[in-house]
């Protein structure tokens, strides 16, 4: 007979571990492209959809995790395909082992033999792990019933290194340069937590600005805009010339001197055209130039950069990994880098390009819109100001007023600024009706 | 009544139409990783795949279309979901008109407003356009009833330039300067050939060298490559030092001084690593270190060219699109540019790759390899030399013996070259037996 503990015990150690049962997809497409929401030189008709992931356990708390890539129609089956191929690797897991090591979740999915030839670390694959890895993080944070910036900023600077992988980093960004920073930010970060859960957090509005609008819709949401608050917009451009100087001269006239006005290309330029484009459109005081050329393109956008200096250069919804942002920095071809919630893979990743940011002392604003990005995106950069930079100066976080119906804990927007959020998670789940209703057809 | 001309013609006509009937795809694995062929420093058990692309007709004449992205196993899914995403860009188009402009084809694909936010122009969806443009391609080939390279050196230099996106590449390559280097090349085209279809192209071995081999039969497959002809072979390199040096030892032996031995470190190492094990590997007499690190690193990869320097730096296999090549070329960050036939958005977009290495002088050595890379990557280096740069000096594609066996028209290599294919069609076509039996089961 055998001992009873030696076969009891690791059964009842069994049940005690709590398992991931499932990754669930979903095919979410909202159809925009009927009212010209979202309309710029390059996206004349974007159905906002989400690539939607959503993590259940069997630890009987009726907590799960929800995750999305945000995608602008066609090929978000190809996303949510690419998401379902990630299953294997997280089904049936520890989900404390998991929750406690996402470092190490990261470099597995990001440096799979075989999956990695997809990328590597680009494009459909690569912001599937994003996914997967933030519907985790929310998961995480829910079972910690905090914000998920809350979760994050409660981290030791040891802990936040840990998140991050190095590899092709350590040229500008090594671990230590990392902790040096992180250590430099510890001693304010209960004042910046304060002050953050007292006055929000730094937003400016895209709402009146698409190419689709009409000249009296422009004049319209952009009195609204200074009405409620913002001190700064975005004006899609790249299209027409004449048309941007026309829709910037109304802009201006609508907002009065004291508001910044950014433009946005959309990619829409090769640099000759770039320059001669933003040199027309020095005599409207532009705020920044965001992707004025291919987003791959660190040379061009450096030479950019140095041509219509001092307007600044904002890039990074399109930049597919932290080696890409690491370049950007180095080459002096951002001067505002806007990471983006879903285009990398997910929270750890985002935390490498806060490191590299403050590293060269450049502002992240980061892109938000589209659907929840808004709602994902916050959570970085109130890390970044309790926990990183130590900075809301020169920041502003994007904010487009659209879709955030469709989520269980939508942004709150009111003057100008985002309030920090208090609920549970990573803000990134949709409500269960609308992930039905909206639900791709085949 | 209606006039009988009036009804009868407009069907007729349309009768007189082929139309695209049907996009087929595969999901084609092999399992290599049994027997560790392809193992390298980052990938050391592939499985070979391709995610496979069949277009059918209804023109009656038989012939059919056929292109693939080569993966290294999972995620082979993956890749067949996007191609099969592009099926509706395709079907039911007029076979003529499609490919008698692929350079408008290749811009609606590649620009395609929704498609392109999953890139844009990297990754899963940019080489499933790959997949399509090169079956594409192949269809025209064969019902030209020419190899792919004769296809193309048949063309003007203004039918050229029309298959090349020129967008984000104006700083250093307009349409006009791909003009030029064309119609320098146009007078020694035919005498070119000649010598082609008599002498072959030269090609290296990547054969012996592979990490997971032990070193009796690295020294035998050294021994069996000089003695087959060849003059130059390659050595995967980066899992450990030590043994790297052992093995340069044995195969500098086992080849002797006169064979040229190129080392491969399948983006192992950070910048300050790469430049010191380089260092170590010096007395070897290598002939170039291919991809030393991040594919995506542009800046990283000149540093490390500055300081190993007289050594070339190669890469190009995980290039994701032609911005990333041209900015390596701007920035001296490589000296052999390795294009791949199915890496970027197929044959349109490794022509731009091909006049922009012309544009700079530098030899473009291609990746082969994998399944069907060395069939369908000849083709292009035989249409750049005897179209655009005009000359084999310092050029060689790569050869691995493997899996050739699955094509209709398996590359022939002797002595050390790659022989003209004479068969109709881009090389890209598998056996429909290989097809079934390698079909990958969900």
């Amino acid at each position: 007979m055998s001992p009873p503990t030696s076969v009891t015990e690791p059964i009842r150690q069994e049940m005690l571990v709590a398992r991931i049962l499932a990754l669930h997809t979903h095919d979410v497409r909202f159809p925009t492209s009927l009212s010209l929401d979202g309309s710029d030189a390059m996206n004349p008709d974007p159905d906002y959809s989400a690539a939607y992931a959503r993590i259940t356990t069997d630890a009987g708390d009726g907590l799960e995790g929800h995750g999305f890539v945000f995608t602008i129609g066609r090929g978000n089956d190809v996303q949510v395909a690419a998401i379902r191929a990630l299953a294997p690797y997280v089904l049936g897991r520890d989900v404390d082992a998991v929750l406690a090591d996402l470092g190490g979740l990261w470099r597995e999915l990001v440096h799979d033999s075989q999956l990695r030839w997809l990328g590597p670390e680009k494009g459909v694959m690569h912001m599937a792990i994003g996914a997967v890895v933030n519907a985790l993080w929310d998961l995480r944070a829910k079972r910690e019933g905090k914000p998920l910036w809350q979760v994050l900023t409660a981290l030791s600077p040891e802990e936040i290194v840990d998140l991050v992988d190095f590899r092709y980093l350590t040229d500008v960004l090594t671990r230590d340069d990392a902790l040096a920073i992180l250590r430099a930010a510890e001693p304010g970060r209960a004042q910046r937590e304060s002050v953050l859960l007292t006055e929000g957090y730094p937003a400016y509005t895209t709402t009146p600005g698409w190419l689709g609008y009409d000249d009296s819709k422009l004049d319209r949401l952009c009195r609204e805009a200074v009405a409620d608050g913002f001190t700064q917009i975005k004006l899609k451009v790249g299209a027409d010339l004449d048309d941007d100087v026309r829709r910037l001269g109304i802009a201006r006239a609508a907002c009065g001197d004291g508001v910044r006005i950014a433009v946005d290309a959309n990619q829409r330029w090769d640099v000759g055209e770039a320059i001669r484009w933003m040199a027309a459109l020095r005599p409207f005081d532009v705020a920044w130039v965001e992707e004025p050329t291919n987003p791959d393109d660190v040379l061009a956008h450096a030479e950019i950069a140095r041509a219509i200096a001092p307007v600044p250069v904002a890039t990074g919804e399109h930049m597919a990994n932290r080696v890409m942002f690491k370049q950007f920095l180095q080459a002096g071809a951002l001067q505002v880098l806007q990471l983006d919630a879903t285009r990398v893979a997910g929270v750890n990743e985002n935390i490498a390009v806060l490191l590299l940011a403050a590293k060269f002392g450049v502002p992240v604003c980061p892109h938000a819109g589209g659907v929840g990005l808004c709602e994902a995106v916050q959570h970085l950069s109130m890390f970044d100001f309790v926990a990183v930079s130590g900075s809301a100066e020169g920041r502003v976080i994007e904010f487009v007023d659209h879709l955030h119906e469709h989520f269980v804990t939508p942004v709150e927007v009111h003057g100008g600024r985002y309030h920090a959020p208090k609920a549970p998670g990573a803000g990134t789940e949709m409500l269960a009706r609308s992930l039905a209703e909206y639900a791709h057809e085949r």
